[in-house]
């Protein structure tokens, strides 16, 4: 296994140990998976160590210059930075956009930075499950912080959350935008929302910032604002302000409430204040437990996805399911058998082939 | 097949034959399901001509006195109407509440009118199953209203929403509940929205349904309000507020917006306006081929969704996959195996007995 050795050893080669296990693991080839789920069990003794940070917004909110400046500050600060992308539009297009080392210029060269493009072909659950394994591998090289990006469309995000530790919302300072955010049940995700571009227009941040703030406490997922209470205090960090209306709760409490800051990452204003939040939220759902539990939960529920998804595909390619699937649905649809009839039907075969 | 005969003759041996057909619908009896599934395909040309209304609303909104109130009125039209019930905690406590009978005691004695309690076992999956092989036998013994009715709470509102043709949240007139339903993500469920006990506190029903109004609106299900146009105009229906926001658009348009209203079923107000706007969805939904779509899709995707299920207790019934889980669960779970290794282990088991 020279492979992982290369992996675990940091150095030169490194880098392209790490490009080479994920291709592996993302190949389909039946002997290259044998070898790819070897390579996963000897790695994952070496995994868990890093903090997983997912990132979503909608095309053009700003997330590869937020996630360059981050990541430069990441390594001054001495870290090691993976990013890695899910762009469900990838699996369309058969390319990756998101993925595109010339977004992240000055990242990209960092002796100290990893960046993976999304995975450009299969459904979004295998896209997925390539990223969540690539992100083992990124973890097993030493990356202490590994960063999960996706466009603010589909499905990608709750794909997204459920391989993180923190799931970020970025979002424009434009209101009526959280509705949408709201409607598609993304806000409910979010750890903590990031208004990016703020100092474009500091009043509609502002206007932003608070109605974002109302949306949360609506769904109890923000603490209520003790505005008497002497702790809380907007913040004005490099001259945006950047309130944080849970901070009382935060500090007196155990279990974190999202929060909502504003930030230009263009103009790097808002990056350490960001950083901060996301130590506080470690420390904090580290030593009330909830961080390990979340990453148990998400393993079990990652395994689950996989086995329905793989009795599907086994379902699919049953040659007498395919055989009769055409006329049932016919029926179905015609009205001439009830759906739970031709759904009866079709297990009976399934079933009886297994036996 | 003199069951059969007994359900499509209307007569006093009717009701009997409709409720011993529905029992055997739910038996789980190998000898019975296969005599059930003869039966659903006969009746099956006889189906389908009710109009299928469902109505959700959290406990103590007034479900059951609006349903008899509405029933009665819909009988005096000479309709027959049968009324069925998906309660979720029945499959908990074993017996169900909403079913109960005496809830109904006017309506449950008129000859024109069946009610049958929600299935008390199984999963929300089966119980949903068996209410909708219900609908197809309560259509084919000539119930030409059928109303599904759940409680606010869980899944059973997107089970009832995907077996209806349309789907009824009720309110209370008290704000905040709103929120509530668009974070379970109901609201966008509902065709008509039904705020009821309006006769108590007239101001809050008018604020909510305001509010309300607004907040479909923000999600693109109620048409904006033409304020200016001669159509639109509030409407007083017997001395409440019924305005209706989208009638200008649902005049010239052909889609269907949700629309909001006010009603007091217990003092018998607002339920023929009810009635009109139920019949002004049929007609519209109709003639734009939406209902048809609608019927459609439902059957196909009742189908799909009964053959998961299917596929998940073939997959957990098969005894090596039973043997090797709880192992490869604590590995996942103790993070010495990836997630994805574990689910592919147990696949090959499966796919291995199935060849």
């Amino acid at each position: 296994m020279n492979l992982l050795l290369a992996l675990l050893h940091s150095g030169q080669t490194q880098r392209r140990a790490v490009a080479k296990a994920i291709t592996l693991l993302e190949s389909t080839r039946a002997d290259h998976r044998a070898e790819a789920d070897a390579l996963l069990t000897a790695l994952l003794p070496h995994t868990g160590k890093s903090f997983r940070l997912g990132i979503s917004g909608v095309p053009g909110v700003g997330k590869s210059t937020f996630i360059e400046v981050l990541g430069l500050y990441l390594i001054s600060l001495g870290h090691r930075v993976a990013v890695l992308a899910i762009d469900p539009s990838s699996t369309v297009s058969g390319g990756s956009i998101l993925g595109d080392k010339t977004r992240m210029e000055m990242l990209s060269v960092n002796e100290s930075a990893f960046i993976r493009p999304s995975p450009s072909s299969g459904t979004l659950g295998g896209v997925a499950s390539h990223t969540r394994e690539a992100m083992l591998v990124c973890e097993a090289a030493g990356y202490d912080v590994v960063i999960v990006e996706t466009v603010g469309v589909g499905q990608s995000e709750v794909a997204v959350a459920s391989m993180t530790d923190m799931f970020v919302l970025m979002q424009l300072p434009n209101s009526g935008d959280d509705l949408q955010a709201i409607k598609k049940g993304v806000m409910e995700l979010a750890d903590l929302v990031v208004i990016n571009k703020a100092d474009i227009d500091s009043a509609a941040s502002t206007r932003a910032e608070a109605q974002i703030t109302s949306s949360l406490r609506a769904y109890g997922r923000h603490a209520p604002a003790v505005r008497s209470a002497p702790t809380v205090r907007p913040e004005l960090v490099e001259g945006l302000n950047t309130t944080e209306a849970s901070t009382g709760s935060a500090r007196t409490g155990e279990v974190w409430q999202t929060q909502v800051m504003q930030m230009s990452a263009l103009q790097s204003i808002g990056i350490d204040s960001f950083w901060q939040r996301v130590q506080r939220y470690q420390t904090m759902q580290s030593q009330n437990g909830k961080l390990a539990a979340k990453r148990e939960s998400q393993a079990l529920a990652w395994m689950w996805e996989q086995i329905w998804d793989g009795l599907k595909q086994q379902f699919h390619a049953n040659a007498r399911v395919q055989a009769l699937l055409p006329l049932l649905t016919k029926q179905v649809v015609g009205g001439q058998m009830a759906a739970s009839t031709a759904a009866r039907q079709v297990l009976h075969l399934s079933m009886n082939q297994s036996v």
